[in-house]
């Protein structure tokens, strides 16, 4: 993608128009500039574009208007360099064409993702690769970090070295994806080696280091991971700053910390590493909010000084990734990525230029992204080798006893977890749900290999009283996940992923009341995002209608696996409990 | 030298004192400590040290004080990062050693240096390889850039691309030394290339655009020149920021912009781009005033604030040169580069720390430098295979004519030359000089291949009415330089020259007057810098006796070769005009 920018027929073009010796392919004239490095709001320059890049900004452009040079008329306005979303997971439901279609009249243009999700479909990198390729040549600049590849309790996620040189050594690969601090470290013998690899190589290390303070935090930031999308106010924002670490304040679909963090702006700090992130959006978020220029004007609603805000969404996010030679600002030589703004107080983007192509005007994408075609292996990722029954979500105990006391995951949150012990009733050798009080089924599937064993638990605080919802794309893993008040519209829902391909669905009574297909490694629809959203709204209507307590139901199903957020996670061997790195089956007495 | 950093066992120790389950190796305790990502100032916190790192920042060391844990107690003083100079050339009079002495005592941990002036002393990289290793194991970080290699006029300066990946692939090697933009625009064709093989390796490519500006600059700039250390006042300043350039306030032996350029800090500017250098000091230099320490109290006695000034010489350059991880900064991972200073305003090291050792308290040296024994090709690098006479100093012409019309380089100020013409006597064929209108001879020799040409011409305004100087160190060439007033002195240099392998020396009457023997690829002395600066005096006084007008006669010698400044230079073909690339010999007529 970036890899020509450099190329000599490519840097000679640049320099015969900057030196007006050709005339430029675009100009944007008579608008105000930001300029981001020295904070300067400027007037009287013109920014000339040569192919895909800025040549010069300059107050003379008569020798570098030609008869085919396009003007856009920036009078009255003002020019931002387009947003740039430090961290964000693109495998998220949307189809990279139907991703495009939101975000290029958004005035983002430039995306660094996380590519853990796509890990898990498959293994080696064939899916990992499918989704870089499909965010190729795309009216959008996409930039990936290689997933991390280690997550507590799940066996397949070591990939080779060879498959790690492969991917760290493109030019569109920043560097490692964010890395769990509790597998930082629980296993530092597997992730520093990693980590080290990384950084010889002059790329970065991404971090996640929620809940993380003190000397836990100097540990895991001396080890080189160099951000954190994690803190949620202000106290854990500085301690981060003061490490020398980049704060990204996330403003997406699963958090919203932007506003707890804002009050760093009160504070004589440097705001040189804070950056503005969304960690993914919602298909909601993205038909009713936007993207990075939705966060970039709530950080100016918020009482950042604009120039900061659009310095945390440019700049600063490309001298953490050291991509800022092509990107973050208006200066010549870097990519002609430009927003141009009612004012600098007001980011709702006027005309997009992308790459030096005018790709949206008035809120309307002038571009036609690129229909990707998956590869058959990304389209086939769900292998069960059985049709499920209800039997397959008995929980049996080797005892003749009327009741065991059992280790459950109490969901005290839509997203935070704990264990907490109870005592069930067991018929004919299986322990028995107390849907009274709460406590109903969930399940984890290896859908990648389905000899893989796999793991019946306990939930309560989901609030479900009948039915099931399931998932292929629970976070951090290559699972299916099924949460249920009955076992048999539990195994309708798994055999009807396997019939898709993937998706998220809730089953009740032996039918599929609502679905999202998901045929895409079972994490992406090929729908247009309002359909996406539409049919999401249904499932969790749907969950809700039975009882859900929670607003997004999808979302407390599909975090139950993630080692990211507290404290005890089900994966196909039991319950993964964040403390201790330690695995769980359901019997109290048997573990300490 | 940093590659060991993130070897697993250094890794796993770090941690270990991190989490406060190994005992730091030093604390530095009760101190006020800048941090300068933040910009904060802070209290109460002590800093842990391992091996050669900082293990964390914490109010409660109890957990890493051990027996054998050193205590710096740093109670109503500052601790502010080491030093950095990210722009100087340390192949400069100086062995490794000596320099060490100096520097290491003002609070300087880490420099970046050029190595343009031992790529010139042999063909191929046996110099360059030779000097970095000089610098290597030393008690303070030098990294280095890749010399340019090309330089107009100089044929043998074109390395091969072996040679160059095999420095440019060295984790102390940072990117291409400055690239003259003169070099870049007449030679696109050749300088692009190697710009492009350096940015894609994630290194940087240093500048020197002295007197560009508008769209040359943005030329320059937008080929991917991240640096420019020549601006000379606000304006050339502002233009480089604007272009997202760094700009590297000089403040060293040959210029001194740093008073011109910090009225910027009136404007309301982001200074996270603006950097101090030295761009090299004199012996003279570091004995009277210091290093970086000095520059950084100038900075801060001109009214930049204390945070800004130190910033400027640590996390700033520590950014641009995508070293931020390792240095620039008390952050937990970075290298252990302490300097304890009274107070954020007074830059006068009560100690210092490099790679975590105390190098040096109350100004002395407690660390002993390595003395490194230089190598056989170094210390032999004067080939003249012959004994020069007056004869071989005439200037010939093919005419019957008494006078003839010649072109002679006019030195208007000790550095800045122009071309004027001159009517001068000829007897015998041979062009005569005019000592009374202070017309007299300037030569370039080849050191390192006598087989090449060499080149007798003509300057004025140097004032010089007897004798001759010579230096075998002049800059951007391998060649020996002489002026003189007479031609039998002339030849006596350049023999002196032969014999001490290299040497900065002033005849006169057929007498050695004054020399300082530079054994060390023919550009360092291996002598203390004090009798250094002495030798050096004495040569310059000696030149200023036998009348040259200027106060560094030596800097106004060895400059003159340099195709960094305007606007005619000498090399060993004739005269070289900076304006438009072409070299000339002495005949008016001759040329257009």
């Amino acid at each position: 993608m970036t890899s020509n920018r450099f190329a000599l027929e490519n840097q000679k073009a640049l320099m015969a128009v900057s030196l007006g010796k050709k005339p430029a392919d675009l100009i944007v004239a008579n608008g105000r500039i930001l300029n981001v490095y020295t904070g300067e709001l400027t007037t009287g320059g013109s920014i000339c574009v040569t192919d895909q890049w800025i040549a010069c900004v300059t107050e003379d452009v008569s020798a570098c208007r030609g008869p085919d040079t396009r003007i856009i008329d920036a009078e009255g306005m003002t020019v931002i360099p387009g947003l740039i979303d430090g961290h964000t997971h693109l495998a998220n439901y949307v189809s990279s064409k139907e991703f495009m279609k939101q975000v290029i009249p958004d005035g983002t243009t430039c995306l660094v993702t996380e590519t853990l999700e796509t890990a898990y479909p498959a293994a080696g990198t064939a899916c990992i690769l499918d989704f870089i390729e499909s965010y190729q040549n795309q009216p959008v600049k996409v930039f990936f970090t290689v997933p991390m590849m280690v997550s507590p309790g799940q066996h397949f996620l070591k990939k080779s070295d060879q498959d790690l040189d492969l991917l760290l050594h493109r030019d569109d690969v920043l560097g490692l994806g964010e890395v769990y601090w509790q597998a930082l470290l629980l296993e530092p013998d597997t992730v520093l080696p990693l980590i080290s690899r990384v950084l010889v190589l002059g790329k970065t290390v991404e971090g996640h280091s929620a809940g993380a303070k003190n000397r836990k935090l100097a540990a895991y930031a001396g080890a080189g991971v160099s951000s954190c999308h994690e803190p949620i106010d202000l106290t854990q924002a500085l301690e981060r700053l003061r490490m020398g670490m980049y704060v990204m304040a996330r403003e997406g679909g699963v958090r919203k910390d932007l506003t707890a963090i804002s009050t760093i702006r009160n504070m004589d700090v440097d705001l040189r590493r804070m950056i503005l992130v969304t960690d993914s959006v919602t298909p909601e978020f993205l038909m009713e909010k936007g993207y990075m220029s939705h966060v970039v004007q709530k950080a100016i609603d918020l009482g950042f000084r604009p120039v900061d805000a659009i310095r945390m969404a440019t700049l600063n996010v490309a001298e953490h990734f050291g991509i800022d030679h092509l990107v973050g600002g208006i200066a010549p030589g870097r990519f002609a990525d430009l927003c141009i703004v009612p004012d600098i107080r007001q980011i709702t983007p006027k005309w997009v230029i992308s790459s030096g192509k005018v790709v949206a005007g008035n809120g309307q994408c002038l571009a036609a992204p690129r229909d990707h075609v998956y590869s058959e292996k990304s389209l086939s990722t769900v292998t069960l080798n059985q049709a499920f029954s209800a039997a397959d979500f008995t929980i049996p105990v080797n005892s003749d006893a009327e009741q065991v006391q059992v280790r459950i995951i109490d969901k005290i949150s839509p997203l935070v977890t704990r264990e907490k012990t109870a005592v069930l009733p067991v018929i004919d050798g299986l322990v028995q749900m107390d849907i009274e009080n709460d406590i109903i089924k969930i399940a984890a599937i290896d859908r990648v290999d389905p000899s893989n064993p796999r793991f019946v638990g306990l939930v309560s605080g989901m609030g479900l009283k009948r039915g099931a919802i399931a998932s292929s794309a629970p976070w951090d893993t290559g699972d299916i996940i099924v949460i249920g008040a009955d076992e048999a519209d539990m195994a309708l829902a798994v055999n009807r992923i396997g019939q898709l391909q993937g998706g998220t669905l809730f089953t009740s009574g032996g039918n599929i009341v609502a679905e999202l297909p998901m045929p895409i490694m079972g994490l992406m629809s090929d729908l247009p995002v309002e359909a996406i959203a539409e049919r999401m709204k249904q499932v969790n209507q749907a969950a809700r209608a039975a009882g859900c307590v929670f607003d997004d139901p999808v979302l407390s199903l599909v975090t139950m696996t993630s080692s990211a957020i507290p404290y005890v996670r089900i994966c196909e061997q039991g319950l993964f409990n964040l403390k201790n790195g330690n695995i769980y089956d359901h019997l109290k007495e048997k573990n300490p």
